[in-house]
């Protein structure tokens, strides 16, 4: 039977960004993935973690740590210039876009517009113009996301993570193991192959 | 020329004790370690980081991610259940035993008594007798982590990290490079070759 890994992730989170970029690791296996948008702002809330950004130092070291993963991985990723993206109407946007089987064409634009091409996602019109690109009637975007059923998704996706342990992300489940940041997937594609 | 790796570490750190375990990864490819016992808890104050302790799911978290790492490295490591160690002793005792050059035995010791033996290393009479089995008199070491010599040689030593971007331990330095957490390790092998 096909094995399935989901993967918690927010745009705002470089990790998510490199993590998502890494998902082939796990396919190559044979595995499926169940992309879940969650908000990270509201996993470090209710888990009082805090986010790098929040320790100088740790910040600092994130900028290194970032160019050694692009390395390894071959992947382009430059630091947003507008971080920290308050991320709420993009995750939101998230579960809009999975009403509309476009979640895959969104999470590809929307990591591409914050994460290669250094866009602007604190600004409304630029999100709104992510989500058309990936094929949402802008009207549809800008009423779902304020909608309470697209509100109470995020919510319960997040939740979901956070009663599964989740303290950040990105994260993965697979059965009823937990996985937490990147350095992570080693022991997930280990696990997907016993 | 041979390359030098300075280690920075604390005992009461699982994450030191597997990194410790894994240095052969280093030494294998010929370079030498230069171990720095520095206190974490210094290092946590001056830069506003937390103990994954002060985070209740990170630390659920972290029980799950010590095995798996015990078994990638083939490496025994049961959580201490006096943890947390209150290790400011332990590390001056570091100074002391490196002044009489025992560094590295007291570190085995220390780290196996902790991590592999489970030992209240809280207690100051089993501190004790981890140094006298490390071949340092008793006397010699009480006296030693009282002495404003030794003091200051932790500090010494904390400060060096702190100053050179540290935000917790494990962490590495080659060169001009810093590698945090035994996930980085991947990263400094990879330099340590180029």
């Amino acid at each position: 039977m096909t094995q399935t890994v989901t993967f918690c992730f927010d745009f705002g989170s470089p990790y998510s960004y490199l993590a998502y970029k890494n998902l082939n690791s796990i396919t190559e296996i044979g595995a499926n993935i169940d992309l879940k948008p969650v908000l990270v702002g509201g996993i470090f809330k209710s888990t009082e973690n805090r986010a790098p950004l929040m320790i100088p130092k740790k910040f600092a070291y994130l900028a290194k740590d970032m160019a050694r993963w692009s390395e390894k991985l071959a992947v382009k990723i430059k630091m947003n210039p507008y971080f920290p993206i308050i991320t709420v109407p993009h995750m939101r946007g998230a579960h809009v876009a999975k009403k509309m089987n476009l979640l895959d064409v969104y999470t590809e634009k929307m990591f591409d517009a914050i994460w290669v091409k250094g866009l602007n996602l604190n600004d409304q019109i630029i999100l709104s113009e992510v989500a058309i690109e990936s094929g949402i009637d802008g009207n549809d975007f800008a009423e779902g996301i304020m909608s309470d059923e697209i509100k109470d998704e995020l919510k319960q996706s997040t939740q979901f993570a956070i009663d599964n342990g989740a303290f950040g992300v990105p994260t993965f489940y697979l059965n009823n193991e937990m996985y937490w940041g990147i350095d992570s997937m080693k022991f997930l594609t280990d696990d997907l192959k016993k």
